[in-house]
């Protein structure tokens, strides 16, 4: 059983939410799962001396016109954010109760989380705006903001960032690895679907 | 008549130097020329707020890893330099001088640039290199020498640096410009092949 592709985003990342959409089909060609990991990329911008594209000179303006123009190649609806970045402490939490205790909803609520961020432009902060999502899937919404709260939970996303930062070298978002091997960035996709289709090269 | 392909690039951008292998076939493929237009990548991160990508923690590793693997993914020759990053404005005065004076070897000459630099190991800061590479090209060493001090080739270099900052938004390199569109990064380069294929999206 060949291993998952290892998913690591930030849900206020548009290239991750752009990678998000495409990287099901990827897996499913390959034959792989997706392990779906979201991090705190403000963790990752400490140690990695940087800082969210936007907020950069020149580039921050490029990056905004190429996070529309990289979802329009692919069809992927996208709006920039109204209030962007923000915190996503609790959309990862959340990921990460449902991976403990309804794992089945885990990626129907990261494809929410991120469809209410970069489509319907909903404030992805809030944790009653994310219970929300989470009842929209079924999950109890008490039982949702409970979970968020338990400290085996917080101290799985500390635990995820921290290795992604200091064992994995990830630096930004999305990072996927396949088989170990590193790959940054939304536009290296096909570069990817290359590296599975010739193994390695 | 259709535009020529605007390349803007650094003479010690390994990333640069990829894109320089590959660009050809794909301004070929649609009709296209190529302006060659090398810049001074250090006077463009003091605009960015931006460091040469090795400098940075965990994006370093990567990026020296990912040169290697980019350069073998399409078959070119890659080793990193030994002295890294160099000056470059020796390199950049020969390319416009020769340009305004012997035009048929500026892009020859920015080509065994670049192949000095990430094959050879060449020290390309240094002038004498740069005739050396001038030379074997059939043009005139003391010429070539005199040619790089004069105040208009040390001045069209500042123009087309300054420019590429301030009116184009160029923060990086390669940095492509198809009919004003703007492209950063060796890795897009198949985006910008279907953007011609498509006449955009």
């Amino acid at each position: 059983m060949a291993a998952p592709l290892e998913f690591y985003f930030d849900f206020a990342s548009p290239y991750g939410y752009i990678a998000a959409q495409r990287i099901d089909a990827l897996a499913q060609k390959h034959g792989r799962s997706i392990d779906w990991r979201p991090m705190l990329l403000g963790a990752v911008f400490k140690v990695a001396g940087t800082q969210p594209l936007t907020e950069y000179p020149l580039k921050g303006k490029y990056s905004t016109y190429d996070f529309q123009r990289s979802a329009r190649e692919h069809g992927i609806g996208f709006r920039m954010p109204s209030k962007f970045p923000l915190g996503t402490v609790g959309a990862c939490r959340g990921t990460y109760w449902l991976k403990a205790t309804d794992a089945d909803k885990a990626v129907p609520f990261v494809k929410a989380v991120y469809k209410a961020y970069f489509v319907e432009d909903r404030d992805i902060s809030s944790n009653e705006v994310l219970a929300d999502i989470a009842a929209d899937l079924g999950v109890d919404r008490a039982a949702f903001l409970a979970g968020i709260e338990q400290p085996e939970v917080k101290g799985k996303l500390r635990e995820v960032t921290e290795d992604a930062i200091q064992n994995r070298g990830v630096f930004g978002s999305p990072f996927i690895f396949v088989d170990g091997e590193p790959f940054w960035g939304a536009d290296r996709l096909d570069q990817i679907d290359r590296w599975l289709s010739r193994g390695g090269w």
